[in-house]
């Protein structure tokens, strides 16, 4: 099984992909932040996610996606922001045929770091330990691989951790 | 200049073409509403909606796209997932190297209807009316028609009707 995990966002767009070993670990494969130019406008940067997202997946042929679910609290302008390049990246999966699985934010934490409180250095900090990673990430794609990682351990025990697909 | 209107939703999404005249008039070219199959996940949902919208952008070439701004006193979960649909639309739009502009509702029903507070029939009835058309759009259609309107009429005089492109 091999996982997209991403960690949407229209100036930086976090991508991971990384395999679950049939021994229970993971092989890190590869990730990276999207960054549309910054002057552009909103509909071009999308559209340039659009794209890269598009070759990413033709390239690395994920068979599942994994994203965070939307966390309480959000504000509905910072929810639409959101919404828009969260939009994008599941129409991609979608023309891919890939199914999304989304985790609570708690849930990436607990399942990478033991701690559904942990910090963004703790999670960032396991995410290079299990990947084998020399440096660490760039945050967002730290957070990407931290979904991907949680849907392993999940797929590995469906009951510990709840998966669900993203339906609505 | 021709003018896509645009009504984004998950289930429904409404477009609208229409064409500004030399004389300040508007011609009616196409509109419908796109139907993603109920049953299937929102990934799918949002391929298919991002694949029909690029086949209406390639087939009626527009020129520039409206769409409505986001009312205030949305919900959270409401907002993201307006957003879902609208971040597809506008990276379709973007793809296509289009600009986007966004109007108010109230600037909308305004300009169509002549009332910011006009109701969706109003609307509706005025739309068939400016179009020319025997029997009265779809509601989302006729949204979407309604804003690309509302675009035609504020191309034509700027100082009257704010337009601003969609930026952040």
């Amino acid at each position: 099984m091999r996982i997209l995990g991403i960690d949407p966002g229209t100036r930086y767009f976090g991508y991971g992909v990384i395999e679950r070993l049939a021994t229970g670990r993971v092989r890190y494969i590869e990730c990276g932040v999207l960054e549309p130019p910054r002057g552009a406008e909103l509909a071009e940067r999308l559209a340039e996610i659009a794209r890269s997202l598009g070759e990413v997946i033709a390239e690395l042929a994920p068979t599942v996606v994994a994203v965070e679910g939307v966390f309480h609290g959000i504000n509905p302008r910072s929810a639409l922001q959101l919404g828009h390049s969260r939009g994008v990246a599941l129409a991609a999966a979608g023309a891919a045929s890939l199914l999304v699985h989304e985790y609570a934010p708690a849930t990436v934490k607990k399942a990478v770091a033991g701690n559904g409180a942990a910090t963004k250095h703790q999670v960032q900090t396991m995410v290079r330990t299990l990947c084998g990673l020399k440096r660490a990430p760039k945050l967002d794609a730290s957070d990407a691989l931290a979904v991907a990682i949680c849907h392993a351990f999940a797929a590995r025990n469906l009951s510990a951790i709840a998966a669900r697909v993203v339906r609505r």
